[in-house]
Formats: C-alpha cells, structure tokens, sequence
C-alpha cells in the first residue's frame, strides 16, 4: 500500500462508517464505501456529516452496492455495520477481503471478533470501539453530537505497524486513539459500563443516567451486574482491575444527566444490538459457569422489547 | 349484627370495591360506601357495573367522604383501596372501625395486613384476594370482564364464623369463595404467578402470556423467579408444593394469550402496586436471607418505571 494514502473501503456507511470515513479522508486517505439505503445520495452529492470536529462531506473515491463490486482490494476494510443477528458479516464482506487487508471491526459488544476471525483466518483482524455519539438524521445525513475517542488493538491482542498508521492517520486530523495491546479486555471493560445502565435506561422507562443513580434499588442493580460483568470477564481471560467499579459509578455520578445510546435507538426505532451488548456476555457467563442472575434478566427483558410489538390481545386475571 | 343483612362499608368504592359491594348489596346485606371521586355520582345515580354476573347499580345505603362521618360501625369494613406506599390504610379507616367491626382486606400483595392488624389489635382481620378483571370505564362506571373468585381467612391464620358468613352471602349470588386455613401461604402462591408475569409482561414491552413463554430467557427469568418467591415464601413461613411452578407453567401454556393486570394498569396510566407485589417480596427475602437476584432486577426496573417520566435530556457516548 502506497503509506500515505492507504485505500480503506467503509463497510455500511452508517453514523459511524460516514463519520469515521470521512475523518479518514480528510486525513489523506482514499476511501471508497458500500452503502445500501444511501447508495445513490452517496454517488450523487455525498454522505453528509454535522461534527464537532468540523462539517463533513464524505465523497467516497467509489460507492459499491456489493462487496462482489470491488475490483482492487482495500488496505483497510471497515466493517462499521451493526452487530445483529440478522447480519453475517464474513459473508457480506467476501469479495472484497484481499490477503493483505486488514479487516477493522468498528463495533460494539464483547466476543464479537471470533466469527470474522474464524473465516478470514489469514488475514489482520484490528478490533476498535468507538466512544461516539453520532446518528442519522435523514438520507445521506448523519449528526456527530459529542465524543468520538476510538481504541483500537489486533485482534486476539497486540499492536501492528497497520494498527499504527491507522492511527497516525485518525491523529492527523484531530479523532483521539488509544491503542490496546489487550483489546478484548477493552471491550469487556465498555461493557462493565454498558451492560447496565444501557438495558437500565430503556426498560425502566426511558430513564437518564441521574434517574437511575438517584433510585435505591436500580443502584443495587447496577452493581450487581457490574460485578457479574467482571467475573464473566475474568472466567473469560479478561481479569478487570478491583477499581473499575468503583471508578465508573463514580464517573457516572459527576456527569450531567445523559440518555444512553441504546436508549437513543430504542426512542429512534433502531435495534438495540441485544445480541452483542449482552447476548454474547450471557453466552459467556454459561460457558465459563459464572452465575449471572442480574445480566440474565436484563438480557431476557431486553430479548422481548426488542422483538415483539404490542397487539390487541385479551386480558388475563391475576 | 343482624346475621343476615349484615351491615358493610366498602372503603374505596373503584372497580373491585363497586363491584363487590353491589353484589352483597344484590345478596342482602345492608352496604355503604366511602369514595372520593365518584362520591357525587354513588349519592346521585349510583356506582354502575357491567358485569358478566348482571349488570348491577350499586346504591350505597350511605355515601361518605370520610370515615370520621361513619356513625355506626359496620359488620365488616372492607378496604378495597390499592396498596400504595402513600396510602396509610390503618389511617383512613380509623373512625369506622368499632369494636366488633371485621376489618377486610380485598387488596393485592404480599404482607400487606401486619400494619393494620398492627393498628387495630382487638379487632378480626380478614383476608381477601380477588381472582377479576375489573376495570373502571368513566366516572362511577366500571366493567368487570371476567372473572371473580375470591380467596378468604382470617388473618394470619383461621376461618371464622364471620368469613363464614361473608362466603355464604357472596355465594347466595353466586360469586365463587375458597375459604383458606392459611391466607397468608395463598397470597404467596398468587404472587409465585404474579412476580414473574406482571412485571416481564410491562417492562418486555407490553408483551402477553403467549409472547413471554415464546422466548426462552424470558421463559428462563419466570422460572428462575418462580423459584425465588417459593422460597421465600418458605423462608417466610409459609412452604409452598413442590408441584406449583410446574402446575402454573402449564396452565399458562394451555391459557388463551392474555395481557396481565399491571400491564393493564400501565397501559391505562394507573399505579401497578409495585411495593405490595414486588416490594414486600424483596423486603421478606431481605430479612429472611434469601437471594432473590431475578426478583430484585424486576423490583428495580418497574420501580424506575413507575416513579420517572421520561424527559429532554443530553445523550450519552457508551
């Protein structure tokens, strides 16, 4: 790859694909980008971007409906997609994975590597998070409210000369990247965070981080999972330090009153990623034998909001 | 008391106390009532209730706003107000409570009579769960849809000639009456239903019976919480038969899909009584040493859900 000017492919321009493509552009790269709902607004006039960091106008070099489209395989291969069931993400990406790509997964969850990993074994796989609060607004057009640190580590660990240049590359325009030797750990540290007060701020009602901080029992809740997030994290290979709980609700406390992101897309209509935020740490919890009665409830309330929809039914007495 | 027309004061004359106060009415007994909202209605028109046992129009003999205006004390004063944490039961009823006054609770929950036995110590207290579905329409208007078993003891433990009685009147118009040894063991039976269906029923979104025993972690957290409320109930005193969940499962699978109470109650706005059915649960495995993890994240949830609004706040990057 010529070192300046690495072509990087954004799979799923999205909020984050849009933003962080974008970004990447306007660092020097050349990106192109696969886009379903925004195919012809991405040709046509580019995807738009409202950003802290400075308005964006993302023109992809290339705009592909398919990965089987992309002739010249990319450096860098973005999978910004959600993670959902519903989505194969080895297979959407086939066609477009070259041997010397890396494959960069810019999603969230724990455990969510191992599937890519398993069918691209030749290949990179760089692991990243994005701490973002970035959506779509309407077509083409994306709002980056706040945030937008990434961590970003090979995948299962480790550091490479392409994890660098990344880097160098999101640095040179301003996005502020850690990099992780242990980037599984990172995803289960988010989580510790993620696992309650996400599920929390959507089935208690649409509640803030204050709401939840100021109700007895829901704090009690919080800690509970919390704590079975770090055992399952320690049975997983990923022991957390004794402080993280303790530092995070105090975070927590000295922030304004926020609204989780999952709580954003639960008001937006936009799936949740259940299955990745904590269908994978229950998963994990049974398969290491750690007891997770809190997180399991959670997971089981959050499984049925996300998938049924109230009808007309009859009554029950109770 | 004359022993056939006895004298009731239905305390809080809603959907459940109108409707069983017009059928004792129907039955003989010489009923008044004490209400608030409706209290020009009762004395004017009457308390209407379509009901599948007959329509009824319950015209109180006496019609109070409070119970200092009682001048003589009833036979049995039957409280049939919601058990919510700002409603002092023992407080509202004081001035109507005579020496020989039964005082009734017809209210949901568990551990809801010790501070009222507390409050009157001579008087009998009689316990009393309704099986209906019952729901107020407008103003003095109530629809009682299905239903209407009662479940009736003395407090804690006993039958008495007067609960005998109180079948006998119930039964002379015929609204079906278990008489219970041991009240206190059949409120926890009820809530080994009750804490696991209403509360997923709510927070899953509105779901139905049907829809909770269609997902298997939803189907994992009834059992799990199942099992919590049996024990507890054991820890408390009161063993429950090994058969029940078991029992209760599949009677569920074999119901038509129904919507629960206190998903009724929330979809209509109205308290879910989440202290006397959750709340008191949680209190008596917290005191008898029981962990109730499934149980607490429940309590939590529908605590937050019940007390916060949802507002304009900030978003949160997690």
């Amino acid at each position: 790859m010529k070192v300046n000017r690495p072509a990087v492919l954004i799979m799923g321009a999205g909020a984050v694909g849009s933003l962080y493509g974008g970004m990447l552009q306007r660092a020097g790269a050349r990106v192109s980008a696969l886009c379903r709902s925004d195919y012809e607004l991405a040709r046509s006039k580019g995807l738009k971007v409202k950003s802290i960091w400075g308005d964006l106008l993302f023109r992809p070099d290339q705009v592909y409906r398919l990965a089987a489209e992309v002739s010249t395989a990319p450096d860098y291969l973005v999978v910004a997609y959600k993670v959902l069931p519903e989505i194969d993400r080895a297979e959407l990406i086939r066609g477009a994975v070259g041997t010397q790509t890396s494959i960069v997964l810019l999603q969230n969850g724990v455990e969510i590597e191992a599937p890519v990993a398993a069918a691209y074994p030749a290949n990179e796989i760089i692991s990243a998070l994005a701490f973002v609060c970035c959506n779509r607004v309407g077509p083409g057009e994306f709002r980056h409210l706040d945030y937008g640190r990434l961590s970003i580590g090979v995948y299962p660990r480790g550091i490479s000369e392409k994890v660098r240049l990344l880097r160098d590359l999101f640095e040179r325009v301003g996005v502020p990247v850690i990099l992780h030797e242990d980037i599984v750990s990172a995803r289960w540290e988010k989580l510790v965070w993620n696992a309650p007060f996400n599920p929390i701020s959507v089935l208690g009602g649409g509640v803030t981080t204050t709401d939840i901080l100021a109700s007895p029992p829901a704090i009690f809740l919080v800690e509970a999972v919390m704590r079975e997030v770090c055992a399952i994290a320690a049975a997983a290979g990923s022991p957390l330090p004794e402080t993280v709980i303790g530092d995070m609700l105090e975070d927590t406390r000295k922030m304004k009153s926020y609204k989780t992101s999952m709580l954003l897309d639960w008001e937006a209509g936009r799936s949740m990623e259940v299955e990745a935020i904590l269908g994978n740490a229950v998963r994990a919890a049974a398969r290491t034998g750690v007891a997770a009665p809190h997180l399991r409830s959670l997971f089981a309330l959050l499984s049925l909001l996300d998938r049924y929809k109230p009808g007309k039914v009859g009554t029950k007495v109770d």
